[in-house]
């Protein structure tokens, strides 16, 4: 605990990793970009999927799980989904290991030869529809509305612990629906769904969008966003859902018959958000100190440390916190009482700090004559005593307040870093010194999205929903342009 | 619906097929020897997930996530797991696909070949006892108490849906300790856990008792195993607890400094079950009209089927039923509602019979008029008419009923299905005309019992916890012998 982080100052991208592996959040594994996400990583996971979960099922969705490994010749069925993800994969080959003649080790037993590779799943569609292909035959049977949980592997070639890792944990939805509309609502849906889970739990405030034809998923017709901002003025893009059109029925010649007596395709969504929004929560809140964590995802939203110098005096105090600990266990309250005499009080509220929980509570022997508590809050560090009477209103007031204050010091931060440009002199220079997003006019082809992103390193992040439409001229081409559109780097 | 199930007479494991694909449970895939589990079977699948994963967390465990791939090298550390484990596995050597030169497909780039082959994990004791090695230190870091819910895959050349499968679903349980005694008591520990999970949840009796040394884990120095007896006589692993000594520890170099300033190695368990559980659910309770589920794990408990000629009378019904549906669900009991106009009420009994919904309530016009209900039992196909007045305690009595009859059910199958016997003629008659478990005088050593097994395809199932003791001789060899052990053929 005694070494500082690197602050952000310094260095982000230091002080990014540094925070990661010591909150005990995720580290390296003897894979190359393949992580090991700790318990205490795990833990803000797994709060993750209950709500999401939670959320998904109260929208009509149900789990299932389909195969790890698909045949190659399943990629090669959708055209625009080939070029996106059959590239940097992991191939399957052989299915058995033998001893080496020599004594050696193990080898790979070259009679074991699969006719054709596997790939380890780098998203799911084609394995999904190539089922749904069984399962759909009239419109009785539709809509599917199926979501799974699942690991995800992409050969990435420069890895960075949650926010881009070879293997990743995510959920997928993969619905199949009788019309276009109905398909298009579901997108819009989840799109909203994935909002409300950003801006509600996470604390992190996006801009929803459009992605533009060049940044679409590979197969879909439409794709909508939710795009955040870190700290460091980078966009990250927190979740995606797409409107696959017909492009997977056609590929995977999925017809039903229409009440009407008629056969068609079956339209299509799919969506999702994985482990990188850890990352994301990291990057909205944390400070020099570490990790800052929104209530409403933390695994433990309040620590209490016990501060003695006898063993009477510990056991004196834990009895008394043994009832606020019920008390506030009784209100739906996540708590854990550190009473561990092999570290002391100092290196415990160091550790805790680290660690982004939101409330800390410390209690010694004046606290226990005078009926106090002493109440600490890891965003602004405010510290005050405060009367036991009444401290579970006061924890759960104080959690509401933390969890609102995240949010609303991320939407300023967020506000302040949208930038309106004219020129494309301008836009470097924002780009540059300021970082954000940047609101700009743009003539509306792939060519020069392209161009500024080979200029710049700049990406367009999304069409908004809430664009301005105004007429103006394009930053690069001069075209004309009837809105603005949003560019930023990104991670 | 209109075609009934193979019996179970007919042909058990047809009937085991059959039930599997039409109660919506599970399907092969594209992919030879990996099941896509339905939402209705993925369903019981989360709520078995959730009551371990309570009864883990509640003993003290915390999840985390491993990398999916394994270095080869890996698995050459440890002697025996190598040979249990390192040979029918995915092998991933290659990271790249590319379009073919003449434009037939994507094939393998065989640029890309990785300098070390990666195997899709088996089970993960390697890649563990690697990262635990940077974990523990000192006596301060144990136990380590983690869990890990996971799929793994094995090159199976036969396979069955949920028995056997390429790949499969299951959690590992993987702890690390500062002495032989703890370990020890970690491993029974989780028996017990998996004990009270399978009788008070699956409604499945189990034996509990330890393996055999030619049927232990490979690596393990002790494993303890619960046994079930399924309807055909043939017995089932449910669930295993590996005491691991100090082999993982030595292979992959993991000490700790003690207390007393020694450096050791740390002692290891581990623990898991499987998607299996689910094959073992429906051979123990279903019949030959379809599932039949216990009440503490079916996805929803009750299914409501309105009895109706009009529309008016349709909506009268519905509203009434709401108001149970509430009721029902605040005592927190799942309910299904199936409204539905496309089907008819003849056809939803047969259908939630079919999925083994354990209670069914229909309501029709002189229901609603003289104020009853009628309610019908899965397990014992039992009807009445009963009031409504109270209806929720009639349910949530029911529900318990049909939970303790069925294990009951169960128990009296299977304990009518341990059989005692002296020699090997008789060993072999009961085997081959009653089946179940025999109770026999075994000499101790791994090469009788491997005879036996290839002699009768009958392996011991285990060394039963409350092992008869008493002074006998092997029924192969003749030798003495001092306690009866447990033989069967098992899935």
């Amino acid at each position: 605990m005694s070494k500082k982080l690197t602050t952000r100052d310094e260095d982000y991208s230091k002080w990014y990793n540094e925070l990661v592996l010591r909150a005990d959040l995720a580290e390296n594994s003897a894979v190359r970009g393949m992580m090991v996400i700790k318990p205490y990583g795990y833990s803000i996971w797994e709060k993750m999927q209950a709500e999401l979960d939670r959320m998904f099922k109260e929208t009509g969705h149900e789990n299932a799980y389909f195969p790890l490994l698909i045949p190659k010749s399943f990629f090669s069925k959708e055209a625009s989904h080939v070029e996106g993800f059959a590239k940097e994969c992991a191939v399957v080959t052989h299915y058995r290991l033998k001893n080496a003649d020599d004594g050696s080790g193990i080898v790979v037993d070259e009679t074991a030869k699969l006719e054709e590779e596997l790939i380890v799943r780098p998203t799911s569609e084609t394995i999904i529809w190539d089922t749904y292909k069984r399962w759909v035959q009239s419109y009785r049977d539709l809509p599917l509305l199926i979501n799974q949980w699942a690991n995800v592997v992409r050969w990435e070639m420069r890895t960075r612990l949650f926010l881009r890792t070879t293997e990743f944990l995510w959920q997928e939805g993969h619905t199949a629906h009788a019309t276009k509309e109905e398909a298009l609502e579901e997108a819009e849906k989840m799109h909203e769904v994935y909002t409300r889970f950003a801006e509600d739990f996470m604390a992190i405030p996006i801009i929803k969008g459009r992605k533009s034809e060049n940044e679409r998923f590979a197969g879909a017709l439409e794709t909508f966003t939710i795009e955040a901002l870190m700290q460091d003025g980078k966009a990250l893009q927190a979740g995606t859902s797409h409107f696959l059109g017909q492009n997977f029925a056609k590929a995977f010649d999925v017809k039903f018959a229409t009440k009407e007596g008629g056969l068609e395709y079956v339209w299509a969504t799919s969506w999702g958000v994985t482990t990188r929004l850890i990352g994301a929560l990291i990057m909205t809140h944390s400070d020099d100190q570490g990790l800052v964590l929104p209530p409403n995802l933390a695994p433990y939203q309040v620590v209490i440390v016990p501060i003695y110098k006898s063993e009477e005096q510990l056991d004196a105090i834990s009895e008394k916190v043994n009832l606020i600990i019920a008390d506030l266990r009784s209100k739906g309250i996540r708590v854990k009482y550190d009473d561990r005499t092999t570290y002391k009080p100092g290196w415990k509220f160091a550790e805790y700090e680290l660690k982004g929980v939101p409330v800390r509570l410390a209690m010694g022997p004046r606290d226990l004559e005078n009926g106090t508590i002493e109440i600490a809050r890891r965003d602004t560090f405010e510290k005050t005593n405060v009367s036991q009477q009444g401290i579970v209103n006061t924890v759960s007031d104080l959690l509401e307040e933390i969890q609102n204050h995240l949010f609303s010091k991320a939407l300023e931060f967020r506000d302040s870093h949208i930038t309106e440009v004219n020129s494309f002199e301008e836009f470097k220079d924002v780009l540059d010194k300021k970082g954000g997003f940047i609101s700009a006019h743009w003539d509306g082809t792939v060519a020069t999205e392209k161009k500024i992103k080979e200029l710049t390193k700049a990406t367009l992040r999304c069409i908004p929903n809430d664009v301005k439409e105004e007429l103006g001229t394009c930053i690069l081409t001069g075209k004309p342009s009837e809105k603005r559109v949003l560019f930023a780097k990104a991670y």
